[in-house]
């Protein structure tokens, strides 16, 4: 089946990492990938233009279908491959609820996330128009989503996932967004809840074998959120 | 059922309109329900900050169930009634495909709408930070967007919905943004598919029973997207 499926990604990206997590915890090994450079500009390739107007990635098919925005494309595996792999949609109404809820503020966490690490990129914000009093907002809005997730993760207890006792769409979709965070440098110190979900889950399968290639080429992050 | 569930709102507010048009799609009239201001900051007030750490409306609760995110709640709702009222997830690959691709970018189209319609408000972006070029910035990449719309109308043909031709959960999401592009003055003759599929949706039952208030109040709308 995953020969009917192509992926075009880039390393490091969030959105790509969710769909081929997604695609691991599914056993859908062995579609057919390619990997572009954002520097070359390549996500805006006729070789992706042809299947994604917007000229992102992921860009991802099956078959005739094209699902290009990630949450879309972890939806519809699930949905697909219902009884393939991990079950990523819990059947309890209470975990089912928290679970979405969870997937879809970690939207926002990834924004958030974005208009921090992001803000000094003439692609995000030309530089003409960057202020001082936008970073430094931007910043303490960061710190309390962080304080949020911490305390999401403080009251579930140690060892959960996003959504209570199992892996779920919320961790396929939020982890990303976790690697990151600690890629850039926040302290598991001053997040012990936070760093102790990333240690958890970075050891599982489907996301070691996802892991981002130059992240592992470069094992030293940066410190841009060290001081948050 | 529904007596088990709460809704706190705001009129006009395109998150919470996609979770009304759900409960009316799923016959799951007679919740309770309070209508709360925006301009009154009544979205920051202790009732809505007891379930809804963000202070943010749509606040939804099912039973102990908390699901405040709109597009969590929906997708909730169609789990948990799945036989109840319209089928909301197609079953066919394609459509479901196309269903989840439409609705994802409608996030896209909706933050797209937003940085125009509200970039002049304090709360948006602080009077010291705003730029022409910024809000021009964002007029262009807006009717983009709103081309990307109209092309996929266009090649889906007269009548159809967002995902092909049954009503699905795009519409649930989508429609409250094509809503407010027209109360706010989009020319349906320059956008004459996104102009059809307003008008064919705006008397499905499920929108009329959740049309914003203060709309049906005061019927003549802005015009700040005459020109675009």
């Amino acid at each position: 089946m995953a020969k009917d499926m192509t992926l075009l990604w880039g390393t490091g990206s969030p959105p790509c990492w969710r769909v081929m997590i997604a695609l691991e915890e599914k056993n859908l090994q062995g579609y057919n990938q390619k990997l572009l450079s954002f520097e070359k500009m390549e996500h805006k390739s006729q070789q992706v233009l042809d299947i994604n107007p917007r000229g992102q990635l992921p860009t991802f098919k099956h078959g005739d279908n094209v699902i290009n925005e990630s949450y879309a494309a972890c939806f519809y595996l699930e949905s697909q491959f219902k009884s393939q792999g991990t079950k990523l949609i819990p059947d309890g109404p209470a975990e089912q609820a928290l679970m979405y809820q969870r997937m879809f503020e970690g939207l926002t966490f990834y924004e958030k996330l974005n208009v921090v690490i992001y803000y000094s990129f003439d692609w995000f914000v030309p530089e003409g128009e960057r202020h001082e009093s936008a970073l430094k907002r931007n910043k303490e809005a960061l710190v309390t989503e962080l304080r949020l997730w911490e305390g999401y993760l403080q009251k579930l207890g140690s060892g959960s996932y996003l959504a209570g006792p199992s892996f779920t769409l919320a961790d396929v979709v939020v982890f990303p967004t976790v690697g990151t965070v600690f890629r850039f440098g926040l302290s598991p110190e001053r997040y012990p809840k936070l760093g102790e979900y990333h240690n958890l889950l970075k050891e599982r399968p489907s996301i070691r074998a996802s892991w981002p290639p130059h992240w592992l080429e470069s094992p030293k992050g940066l410190d841009t959120l060290k001081d948050i």
